[in-house]
């Protein structure tokens, strides 16, 4: 793979990153801190570390900030350094103690926010000094370590906001350039925002950059439901003509600004205290949300129209942030592994830590991804919508009366959302439940098929098992059947999962028991019994405590991001460790499928059917 | 001075630069073309130059585009190399004989315009090649040494352009910014727009940048003009509220806007297909252009927001061109010397040629430039409206029926503009004829005090001078008088700008006798008779032949920027070696100010009354 490794004196920590990653990248890939605060810019001085074993350029940054002697001694800024081939440096210890919050799996999050407030008190003008307020203001940044080019809209409140609190006004910075000028000090008051942009659930998140901490979190159905369940119809939708693909743009846009007006209300914030949107999404998403046309992704052979991390002016983009805030989105790995898998990878360390990983994303497309720090592989399964609830006769949305757990034993016990309702029908995680429940309690065979009553006598569930019509079914409850067809189209998603994960594991040379984690992420992973997961065989047959729900992976990469500049870089760095593979057009596919569309057997797992 | 020496071998020529101005532009400015085909930014590599004395630090494109031979000969790409001492290096001859274009004072720019069409043939994607559309066009761009980054509205019109002609297609650049996308090869299609933005007069040019020739000149009035004739008054109404504000914006934008359209209707070409703007004007109306308060210009200290150059998106300011190009404007030297004196000093080469320059451009205030390309010192005189026709009580702007030229004989004659009209009052540069005429045909002292007809008698225009009330009048024509105290006017307004001048020429320590040329700028500078100028004292007493009208030197200078980007670039280095002189609250400039209310003596300039 394209990595080197970089080790960190005096932690004695090795980080595995791409060729030419930063000194700087590469010790936030394994969360060692180094000072800095001008964002990796290379004007604040502050990074420096000491080159032990490998070489790296000198740079213009380095002769600026660094002595003679410190350059003959291998003193280098770090965040201009870039790894060529493996490297040893020497940190100094932290100047100061850094804020850090756990975030993601548990990972441990230095806080360094892109977006910084800076307070300066400037000198008034004179005739003397005739400096323009802008370059009054860049002077007195320059001393703070900061860089800033005149940013038109910055320009029009910055004579008022210089006058209105004799000449004492905060900066406000989005990396190296001016957001706005406020007057007087308004350090205290700083937030962002985070979304993740699902095709049926859009999550966006109010985080306090000063704090690290949240301040709210809202989730609601994506406004573009109304035109398709899954990607490929809204992308039929939006191949209709300009004013189709802008209808899709405006009902996205509307869905994230009702989310921030919410936000805003339970959190009393104002828009124009939020100066940084970070965005993750599906590919079709990203390109819906730009109002770029995204149809030549859902035709062979499914091209983006861009992969690259955006950066994108909020007016332009139109969501109700401070108007002249900037909207940042993730990079896309391919056509169906978008910027929320690349955000997953991020919150969950996969490409960053030793332990092998299997991270799995449920839905209409499962995503799958295969790694850790030495090399990741990375694919798309086009399952179908059975996952969503949809395709099943009885099934439905993750809603109020959805079953969204069973269990079999003497009887049949619901787990049904919104508690003590009426079931209304069946959602991705109850049918999992089910089948897996199936399956244990000896009513579903290992090739899918449904029992009859006649072939368990005696069984407490026999009653259950019923023909309808000329189908078998197995009553969930009064009125909820889940049909052997059902079972079928279970068996269908599972499947193509299953085949591409094991394309990844067969190409990676990876035997289940090699796995130190399976994680399953998104809002259908979050729900799902790990348990379930493993007897349907939607996931290779590891122990059941090495499986793991992770929840919404792909927001917390984006808070990440936002709390963290150092690792929205990781998450940039990303594409580039993490190889594609295409399944369309790959033969082994089609067999490997219908060699894994049967369930496992429950002795291969150590289990063994009750009663 | 803040300048060092770098001399260009095998020409034998010295460049005078501002320390850290790099070797390629360091040559422009001296006017000798280097290779290049990215704008300066270090991609194409084809700007090799050979330091043979002085140290240049090695880059990190010197490295990417040199080979270690090159690097240890002291090849180095001149678009990175910055002088930080004198310096001499060998420029290779050009590969390619430069397209060039006579511009300005009588100079010659290459063409090598910052906006760029390059056509490419893509590879159309394949399943084993899913690079999404713009890492396809990247990539081809990159190939002809080209980097672009991806900008959210290109994306926009990327996939259908690409899909509409078989994936061949002309990349925009306006840099290194893709600002479109077109299908097929539109090479031969580009222009771009360059306006000065006067207080009075706005005037635009288009340019077709495939041949560096002018496809339309325009000029109207002012669209504030109802809002006050000078920038205070403007100013007074800007400080009334944001809509103010909005609404001087807003009739500057009017005034731009109806000039392009004029232009494109006369041209035959579409906003879509100008793809560049360079504006330059005086500092007022580019705060006002921005929307930016320019109020505390008009008061002491008189500080503008900004002195910058600045990028702004075309949609933003709100001008008629495609709207994802860029506006470009100048740089601003103080409150009251702006980016069309920058533009001035660009197109006249008064900061990179040998001769010692007087720069003056006359209007309410005169902007006064004097140096050569060791030096350069501005000021700013407040000259009143006098040379605006304004305060003269038969003024009139420069308009239908304004007396434009003045010669006095045995009869007085009278130049009219629009030839054969009636006159109806007198402008600015017939104002200046009048009073130069007055005193070569002794009828008006060295103190500017009129003759009576009996001080004269005898004199062939004695019944011309009369008594009007109880003021000593000359009577141009019938119902046009004028009168002693519009004499005064004109000794105050050029006092001040002959004060200017030598509050500069003192500081420098120039005598008349040192000046090479007298430039007089400004569209009334282009109308002044250089021999009037010199008798009234506006300029020194130079032989008349130094004295030469440069007509719209600020449109010129815009014009210069947009077809040679390595113009821009010196444009924008010219602030850093100008100084500036500030004349209020400087107690000399009131004593000058008396002592050169007086008319020079006319011996002194060799001349002598008549009859």
């Amino acid at each position: 793979m394209r990595k080197l490794a970089v080790s960190f004196e005096p932690h004695g920590k090795d980080s595995h990153v791409p060729v030419g990653t930063t000194l700087f990248n590469a010790a936030h890939w394994i969360g060692l801190p180094i000072d800095s605060t001008c964002g990796a810019r290379g004007t604040c001085g502050k990074c420096k570390v000491q080159v032990l074993e490998g070489e790296t350029e000198l740079t213009h940054a380095d002769r600026t900030k660094l002595t003679e002697e410190e350059l003959a001694q291998g003193w280098r800024l770090s965040c201009q350094a870039r790894a060529q081939e493996d490297t040893c440096c020497f940190i100094p210890a932290l100047m100061r103690v850094p804020k850090a919050a756990t975030m993601g799996t548990g990972r441990l999050v230095l806080l360094e926010p892109n977006v910084k407030k800076v307070y300066v008190e400037l000198a008034e003008p004179t005739l003397e000094d005739q400096r323009s307020d802008f370059e009054r203001l860049r002077d007195a940044l320059a001393e703070e370590g900061y860089g800033v080019e005149p940013a038109p809209h910055a320009l029009r409140s910055l004579p008022a906001a210089l006058r209105a609190s004799r000449f004492q006004a905060t900066a406000v910075l989005g990396g190296d350039r001016l957001v706005t000028v406020e007057p007087g000090d308004t350090r205290g008051v700083s937030y962002g925002a985070a979304f993740d942009l699902g095709t049926t659930t859009v999550v966006g998140a109010l985080m306090n950059l000063t704090t690290g901490m949240s301040a709210g979190v809202e989730s609601t159905l994506n406004g573009q439901a109304p035109f398709g369940a899954d990607v490929i119809t809204r992308i039929s939708h939006a191949m209709a003509g300009p004013d189709d693909l802008e209808e899709l743009r405006g009902a996205l846009l509307e869905t994230v600004n009702g989310l921030l007006a919410g936000l805003y209300r339970e959190a009393g914030v104002g828009p124009e205290h939020v100066y940084e949107l970070v965005a993750v999404g599906n590919a079709t998403m990203l390109h819906l949300l730009l109002g770029v046309d995204p149809s030549p992704i859902s035709v062979t052979p499914f091209v983006p129209a861009f992969r690259e991390p955006l950066d994108l002016p909020a007016k332009d983009v139109g969501v109700d942030i401070h108007p002249d805030a900037r909207v940042h989105t993730f990079p896309i790995i391919g056509a169906y592994v978008g910027a929320d898998i690349v955000a997953g990878i991020l919150s969950s360390g996969l490409a960053r830590d030793e332990e092998l990983r299997l991270f799995v994303d449920v839905g209409t497309n499962g995503e799958i991804v295969l790694g850790s720090s030495e090399w990741v592989v990375a694919t798309s399964a086009p399952a179908g919508p059975a996952f969503e609830g949809a395709e099943i006769r009885c099934g439905m949305r993750a809603a109020e009366g959805a079953i969204e757990g069973v269990a079999l034993g003497e009887s049949v016990e619901l787990q049904v959302i919104g508690g003590d309702v009426r079931p209304q029908g069946i959602c991705g995680s109850g049918l999992v439940d089910a089948v897996a429940q199936l399956r244990l309690a000896g009513l579903l065979d290992v090739s899918g098929r449904l029992r009859s009553a006649e072939e368990v006598p005696g069984h407490p569930l026999a009653g259950h098992l019923v023909t309808i019509g000329e189908e078998r079914a197995f009553l969930l409850a009064d009125g909820i059947p889940l049909f052997q067809k059902d079972v079928r189209e279970l068996q269908f998603a599972k499947g193509a999962i299953a085949s591409g994960i094991q394309v990844l594991m067969d190409r990676a040379g990876v035997t289940p028991g090699d796995l130190d984690e399976v994680l399953l992420a998104g809002s259908f992973g979050t729900y799902i019994q790990p348990e379930s997961a493993r007897i349907i065989g939607l996931v290779p047959p590891v122990p059941v405590e090495r499986i793991r729900s992770v929840g919404n992976a792909a927001v917390e990469g984006a808070k990440m991001a936002l709390v963290a500049y150092p690792e929205r870089l990781i998450a940039y760095d990303l594409p580039s460790v993490v190889d594609y593979v295409e399944l369309s057009g790959r033969p082994e596919f089609n067999e490997l499928f219908v060699s894994v569309l049967a369930f496992p057997e429950l002795e291969a797992l150590e289990l063994e059917a009750v009663p």
